[in-house]
């Protein structure tokens, strides 16, 4: 269950008509997660990087998908408890994703919003707006401090890419568009806890992307803890910061529902799996994307990516189908490191492939491809191209949108 | 004040650099209201027709929009009091436009939402589709009577496109995505007070509008008043219907702001005005659009549509500044009617203009053209109708998003 990068590649490579399927998801759209900040920025909307999981599967008539809630899981008895009735199960695959990690402070989910819904971008993106209709409406003087500053925690992709798209949309996207107020006089700073940017990719992109984001207008501050966030304001190990915009992106873990489970789990809450994927002493329970800890080569644990995701179900849907013709369980799931890559602005991305590094706009071509390539749906792709064609040439997104402003 | 068509077409007219103009409205977007249906219906999202107005006025440097909302008017000290600011004027312009009109039972609204805004509109899509999504859960069997029936409030325009959008939604877009229940046994059913749909237009029309709709699958009843609505059911002349969903489109009435103003209004509560637009009395104020009640050809009211709004929105601009420059005044308004239009399905409308009535395919052609033509922003001609295009082809709209499922 779970109708994200993992349990969608499940159900599109188990061979069809084999088994009776059903997919339960909370959503009824599949999330293109890696565009999320786009929209949080305005730079694109819900219907470009979602999709009804159903139109997904709608050929596959095995499949039955269900927009619903798992409440428990009954290993023994093999029975998933949902909101709206109990499955029982054969085989389970547990690819309920991630939610975002604030170590211990829930509390400070209310003032930091992060990045996992559309719920969640589209609130930020409405906030980070008001934020400057305020400011337009008050005049710079009159506004409470901070109001057009915006902090984002965490240096890993996710906050370069939001600092970069939020940094171009004050500077050049709104530029024109406020008679009282400069929305260029907006700070975006960036806070990382580590000694350097995107630290999962070679010291020299790092360095590469912070110049690039200084250089564009983002403050970038390094080895900056956060000691506590409340209203409007971020205490750091480096000092007070006022903002009106806090966005989180420090950190993912898996959701809370595994816990429960009985089995071992890492501090983000993944299931220690077993070379196959499965659950110790459950053969038929497998886990999978981000629900799963699993060392890749060197030992390390296989990254919270989508590409590992998808690796992963295709994997565990070869074994199940393998296991129903009671033919032997395959070799244990390898992971192959496609590289991962970062766009930091308008035509500036860091890309690392194997032993190959890019920068510049030649990552960012990179980036834009791979990136159409995966996006679900040709619809959506063409869409989100047009979009993108239109930006650059104008950098005037269409999107920002405030569905119902409260003013 | 206002940005809807009147108010924006009152910003676009007039000349620049003559005034100081603020443009205050509650939302931070201009919304192409005609094709609203399409977004509450699944086939069209937020962006495709709705703008921001900064930037669609980004290039007037003497216009300053405000996101605001109008508390109180004070017509004779010439103050406009918002929430967050009172601005003395010169000239004022009412464009307020409209609320859906429950003639005096407010308590249906809950149960039967209008179509006014980005959220109406997105409210009755998410409800429409949950519903859906309920009966595959737990099946045709056990679910609520009338869980899959749709009641259309309103035989003119808007209830006439909304009963062809939601039938071909169910007939078609969804046809291939349920397996537990068959999306194409719901009920679209459309009451109209009247005897005839589209009372506005040709009763030639009329005919075939509803020759059309019942060959689509659409129940249409007409002389079927309401008596009251509750949770999930209305009661008619007719008997009682059950329905999970049903959306209120039988009536407009112009923002209820306008009744503090103590000038004279009409029963939908629109100002009824001078010749030139200006309230009686207060020659330096006008109201257009939805607002303005004003006599056309023959007597007849001007009517609510988005081309008599654009064309009051140019005519007082025109007035406005030729006082500024103590020319005389022009002639009153006149109104240009340029015909009428409704899209009944995916390939059938209806058009009137002047003398000529067109219907079938060849008014769906016309129905296209002059909607694009409209759009504001060519970023959003271009994307609704790369849409149009594929869900004509593919009838697979890909806008049916409930961007928070509550499982």
């Amino acid at each position: 269950m779970g109708a994200g990068f993992g349990g969608l590649a499940f159900c599109q490579s188990f061979p069809r008509d084999r088994a009776d399927i059903t997919l339960v998801d909370r959503q009824n759209h599949h999330l293109f997660q890696p565009l999320l900040y786009q929209l949080a920025t305005a730079g694109l909307s819900d219907a470009d990087i979602a999709q009804p999981v159903r139109a997904i599967l709608a050929d596959r008539r095995d499949i039955t998908v269900l927009l619903d809630e798992a409440r428990s899981i009954d290993l023994s008895r093999k029975i998933l408890q949902l909101a709206g009735e109990s499955l029982p199960f054969d085989y389970l695959v547990l690819a309920l994703g991630g939610v975002t990690n604030y170590f211990g402070h829930p509390e400070w989910e209310e003032h930091a919003p992060g990045l996992k819904s559309l719920q969640d971008a589209n609130r930020i993106r409405s906030r980070v707006l008001l934020a400057f209709e305020q400011a337009e409406t008050h005049g710079p003087a009159d506004s409470a401090p901070g109001l057009l500053n915006i902090v984002v925690i965490g240096g890993g992709a996710t906050g370069v890419e939001m600092a970069g798209s939020l940094v171009e949309l004050s500077r050049h996207v709104l530029r024109r568009d406020f008679r009282r107020i400069d929305p260029s006089q907006a700070r975006i700073i960036l806070l990382e806890g580590g000694p350097r940017l995107l630290p999962a990719m070679d010291p020299a992109l790092s360095a590469y992307t912070r110049k690039t984001l200084e250089q564009m207008g983002v403050e970038v501050r390094l080895n900056a803890t956060v000691k506590s966030i409340s209203h409007h304001r971020v205490e750091t190990n480096q000092g007070t910061i006022h903002a009106a915009n806090i966005v989180w992106a420090a950190g993912v873990k898996a959701n809370p529902l595994l816990a429960q489970l009985g089995v071992p789990t890492d501090p983000q809450g993944r299931v220690e799996v077993l070379p196959d994927l499965s659950l110790p002493g459950h053969p038929a329970v497998f886990a999978i994307g981000d629900n799963a800890r699993v060392n890749g080569k060197e030992k390390q644990p296989v990254p919270g990516v989508s590409p590992a995701a998808m690796q992963m179900g295709t994997y565990v849907a070869r074994e199940i189908a393998a296991r129903l013709q009671n033919r032997p369980p395959g070799k244990p799931f390898r992971y192959w490191d496609k590289g991962s890559m970062a766009t930091i602005g308008r035509t500036h991305a860091v890309a690392q492939i194997a032993m190959i590094k890019l920068q510049g706009f030649v990552a960012w071509l990179a980036w834009l491809g791979v990136h159409l390539l995966f996006l679900v749906g040709f619809r959506n792709k063409l869409s989100v191209l047009l979009n993108w064609v239109f930006s650059y040439l104008a950098y005037r997104p269409g999107a920002r949108i405030i569905p119902n402003s409260p003013a």
